[in-house]
């Protein structure tokens, strides 16, 4: 829960976490120059959690953070970090920081580096704040995460160039998109390329039920259509054996023939689209405002245009869902084909 | 107001009118496939509501839609139209709907449009509806228009170049982008570009307070900075002359030089962005299930991430001001610098 | 070889055959209007060869082709033909083209469609010319295919952002792009990315000392950097098995981690860049100057600046090397990390 | 004259001089490491002629190049300067090189840094090379300079969006783009875009001609195609008065109403596409091996697919003309419409 502590901090430390995702740097940049705005000191750990237990770090000042609001990846670069699980991990770390008289520790990360940061309250008894930074959406307490709007971009972009190609030799392409275990990036994805098909956490049964399903009708609109381009979009971890198993079982159990393909790494990077500098920007002002009023152990939310703040292990808590009516929408939109 | 009706519409009719804007096709899909799925015919004027008083139409079914939902402009044309500003006009187009048996008329545009729209209902008597679809954002009742989320991208992709040419002469340049008579763009594009400046409807007292503001700015940062680049970016329709007459006021009353660049046209056109596709399809839909309900005289908007609707009337009733905390956020940093 | 035929042809036929690339379209515009230019009746075959032999085919005109040149695809889709690979579907698609009066048959492919082209001179009297459009180059005679430029511009816009995360992380990716059994991808794509390791069929031995060659770079390297991003391009079809298998490779024997990105189908498509537009324009109108001066069974190709024209069997007959200069330069590069 | 002197250079220098150009940082990386490779040490003045001068420059090593190939602008940034043009400053210039034991100069530019660069030979008796780096790609001797794809693609991209407002109104555009004095920007540009009309040096006789030939066009047009969107391309330089006032007197004079649109300064800056980069590669190496056989007084440029060196006061002394090839063509096309 949050609380107020007396005093303004002096000094603070920023570090990002877990996958990297478009728009932490400008996150990095935002908090770093509304918080010297302020009076207060920044610093930022190198590696993730690692820099904070093996104390790398840089000062982070104007100069350094003047043109990184639109490069992709992350200035503090970003690691997993198994020692940040143990207990002497954690101490390790609380004592780098005492050592420096770190006041507050800002998270940029998705929900792994935020359980471990709740965590390490225990440890550190300075102010905590997470941003979420991840292209997969999935954490709960906001809208949107740093990094999702430029990798629907990205993928978006992508399939609409597989579709030249699927329209060219009227073929049906079966494309899987990142998201980890949920389906935002599938769902939204989906819609921007007209996808004839999605296959996403909150619509799917079972394998066998959604073999069928996609087989009756890719079957229903080569009558209705004749030969056309099909797209289908999938969310990763779904499907057991992902697209390459799922088109080889279309081909043993229903004779239909369609190219796999893995978008991969390529959702990950690039320069931010304006709306994840802006997020982050906006979000990176909040937070130090938050450190300001002496909040700790919260969140940075969005919720429609304003931040907001909840509390940090409430993020984690529950599967963020999918908006339904988008859902419905493209359910109904995929019957008339 | 909105009210209901008894029967299901069997046949609407669509138009776009006003400015082009990225996802107006997206929308002309999402509203054709929407009503075929529930067995109402569609076609769409052309021309704006010159198309409906010159009785220029195409019927709109699956084919015609299935491969526009990433093109710009619009299939259906646009057009200014001052005959429709006369009863005379109004009294052709509603004729004509009548001949063809319209139940209902979707309008995809700006505020123009819809008050246009709204005198409309005093010669029609089928539903009405109105889609806001409008690069500049400035429609009440509505957080995003289709289009906006494009043309911020765009601003940002061009003033990024324009920044790499700042940054290798640093020099300082003033760029003005679109918007008519509203600030969303220009706030939207400066914070995403990182400017330094920002000069919209809501900070903009006048031009001799502006000059000495953006003097004494410069002035101050290159004492601190040093030679840097420094970018300014304005919204058009406010400074008088715009952008070169600035620039010109700025050599004149400070001996500051800078380079003026109107962005211009290339806002208004391009494949939009998955978030525009995303939105108009959303409306789109959304628009068809207001027909169902039996509603009219309405806009669709977006609150957050659900879909609403206002009376069409109250659109255009009140000036649409830009997020207060961004723009607080933004002065702040502008402040340090 | 090229002869002079008497007259000047009335009607021609145009069809994309093989693997599409970008900027087919804008050959089609191309050869469709420098045609219409000399008063030429066009017409155009769907589905590459296919169309041919079942007599699939539309009316080209200024109308059809006026907005196409920007996009990726090809209106007259492709295919892949195993019947035009017998006499009895050559004479079929011979049998055709003289009942519909045409004089001449311009192809655009790759090597595959041009070796049908070349055979089909046994059955069809009138001139045959030949496009090359693939986004492998792979085709002697020319400096240049249609779709090359823009499958570079297209795979390193994605590995730039897989850079990012590899940065980020300070880890190894492993990619493999398209080019069938050529390295023009691989090179201009690795160095372009500044990849630190380029495999292409130019400098590719066998696997183990490939194994070998990678491993000790990579340990060389991580002792003169320290930790950093390291990025391997390499050419499909070249290493058994392929990047994935190579990755395994990898760990298996070197203990080298690194993630295999392929990336498929998205170098197929998309709006060709300005380069591929003019080319195909270039080469567009000089077929159809061909076709005027008498000339038969020939491919078009590039030489700098200068369009010309090759014998048809001749560019299917060598391999085509990359640009050895530039090859030794990207060693040198790479001996120096 | 090129020469040959005895020795291997030790040390060498470099700068970036005049308007940036996308690629710059590509030479700048290649032309380093390709020197590092073999043995001879780089720094790299700043601010251009301005730079050596004043002394002003930082060392050149490998992770200072690491990750600039794909960054726009240049690391060395630029200026146009005065002082250079003085005995006194090249003076000051040439006893700074040699009090740095500078053996070698490598200057990154266009013809006015070029024709400095030859003068300077006066005062320095060092090598001296330059790289060709300009969006006009007006200089002689080389196929292509660094900076002009991208210039292309990046007009080209902007005027697909204006293509796309123009359709949607059915209007006619008139856009005016870079090239200083020379039409390679609005040939390569107009072809790509389909333009229906270009004006460039080559073709523009005078003012009164071209408004007529231009209204009398757009007359036939309306006839024959009905209303329809309808583009200009213009060089800069050209007509006078530029773009706008073109627009005013095709209003006056011809009662033909246009939207002119001056692109600016979007087309200077932009990550360069994969074949500036490969271009900026190929000749910063190239470059190196020049110095190597102790070549002095050359500009690097590319004939095709191979570098070549021409002496550097050839290259600024005629007038390079566009692809007169390519100029027949669109002429051909354009009398079709």
């Amino acid at each position: 829960m949050s609380g107020n502590s007396q005093k303004q901090p002096n000094r603070i430390a920023l570090l990002t976490s877990g996958g990297d995702a478009p728009g932490m740097n400008a996150a990095i940049r935002a908090t770093t120059l509304y918080a010297l705005h302020h009076g207060i000191e920044v610093i930022g750990f190198k590696h993730g959690y690692n820099g904070l237990i093996h104390n790398e770090w840089m000062a982070l000042d104007e100069p350094v953070v003047r043109e990184i609001i639109g490069s992709g990846g992350t200035i503090l670069k970003s690691a997993r970090c198994e020692e940040f699980k143990s207990p002497a991990g954690m101490q390790q770390a609380a004592d780098n920081l005492k050592a420096l008289d770190i006041d507050a520790l800002v998270v940029i990360g998705g929900d792994g580096s935020f359980i471990g940061l709740t965590k390490f309250k225990q440890f550190y008894p300075g102010q905590t704040i997470g941003i979420p930074g991840t292209i997969d959406n999935d954490i709960d307490g906001t809208d949107h995460t740093i990094g999702f709007a430029t990798a629907v971009d990205t993928a978006v972009n992508a399939i609409d160039k597989i579709r030249d190609t699927a329209d060219a030799f009227e073929r049906i392409f079966l494309v899987e998109v990142m998201g980890r275990k949920s389906g935002f990036l599938a769902l939204n994805v989906g819609i921007a390329c007209a996808a004839e098909h999605i296959i996403t956490f909150e619509n799917f049964s079972n394998p066998g039920i959604e073999l069928q399903h996609i087989a009756s009708k890719i079957h229903r609109i080569k009558k209705s259509r004749g030969q056309c381009s099909y797209l289908i979009v999938s969310a990763e971890n779904l499907y057991p054996g992902g697209a390459n198993q799922l088109a080889s079982d279309l081909a043993d159990y229903a004779s239909i023939e369609c190219i796999p393909c893995v978008l991969g790494y390529i959702q990950r990077g690039g320069d931010p689209v304006a709306k994840d500098r802006i997020l982050a920007t906006h979000m990176g002002a909040f937070a130090v405002k938050q450190l300001l009023a002496g909040h700790t152990d919260v969140m940075i939310g969005i919720d429609g245009q304003h931040c907001l703040q909840v509390p940090l292990a409430s993020s984690t808590k529950h599967y963020k869902e999918v908006n339904a009516s988008l859902l419905a929408i493209q359910e109904d939109l995929q019957d008339l084909l």
